[in-house]
């Protein structure tokens, strides 16, 4: 058996894909509110869905169109359309209540305090907010399809978390 | 309202968090087969529960054991396990069956060959092996809960992919 430390040098974790409703609103929250510029869109006609390849702002690269770039990026965003699902009684499973699996995709930002206050301007909806519950320094918004995404500022991590590491 | 292009210019996809029955199994696939790191682990004793952050070998930074890092950090696994599942009859839900989400993590290989005679030789299971389906050169794998992992070698996405390409 070859050893891990040398078969799997090279491997990077590229993507999460969620499945989403509607991909106008999902595209808008994403692009909008979160500032994610989709780096590909995939379109499969005979089968009926689509794939949008989306990066954070703070991914700096650069993007040169190709496939082969959006699927070897670190930590992108997969969103699965099927298509008519906007129009259907289609909900998303958030995997956070029972059958549970599935729990959020994290977000760091520089200035949490900054982000949130942007995020209830937007009209975001939250599901935890600062200084609610005993994490008082992280944030849990909502995307549209009721996906959770944590939000923290990684400089406040060590003061919040540090008793807690093992 | 403040511009996204601004407002988000450092924000990071960090990690995407995964439920799991049972650490034991789970660490020895991601570090064994896969070959993750472990970069920080934090217990909760009040509320019985651990979390694993995790990192594939090809995500090369130096880590310097802060969680400011640990949070900072593109494409990284986030295992949470609430103690005692491992003894119970705790099952985690893929996302893949209804209720349907969640899909899939992305591991990109250098040598998808390679990778998939590596995973069949440690006894890995398949949702989808290499030369089934439509799309023969992607493969999928099941981590211990059942989560998909879906397998790809990014210099072959552009001839897998570009016919699709909106």
């Amino acid at each position: 058996m070859t050893d891990a430390s040398s078969a799997t040098d090279n491997y990077v974790l590229t993507h999460t894909m969620l499945r989403i409703k509607d991909p106008a609103r999902s595209l808008e929250f994403y692009q909008q509110v979160l500032g994610f510029r989709l780096l590909s869109k995939l379109d499969f006609e005979e089968a009926r869905f689509s794939l949008y390849f989306l990066q954070p702002r703070g991914h700096s690269d650069s993007a040169d169109g190709t496939l082969e770039h959006t699927f070897s990026r670190m930590g992108l965003l997969e969103l699965t359309h099927n298509w008519g699902s906007e129009d259907d009684d289609t909900q998303m499973h958030s995997g956070n209540s029972t059958p549970k699996g599935f729990g959020h995709i994290c977000l760091a930002v520089p200035d949490i305090a900054a982000a949130c206050a942007r995020f209830e301007e937007m009209g975001v909806q939250f599901q935890k907010r600062l200084g609610e519950g005993g994490m008082k320094e992280i944030a849990f918004i909502l995307d549209p399809d009721g996906y959770w995404i944590e939000i923290v500022q990684p400089s406040l991590m060590d003061g919040l978390l540090a008793k807690f590491k093992a």
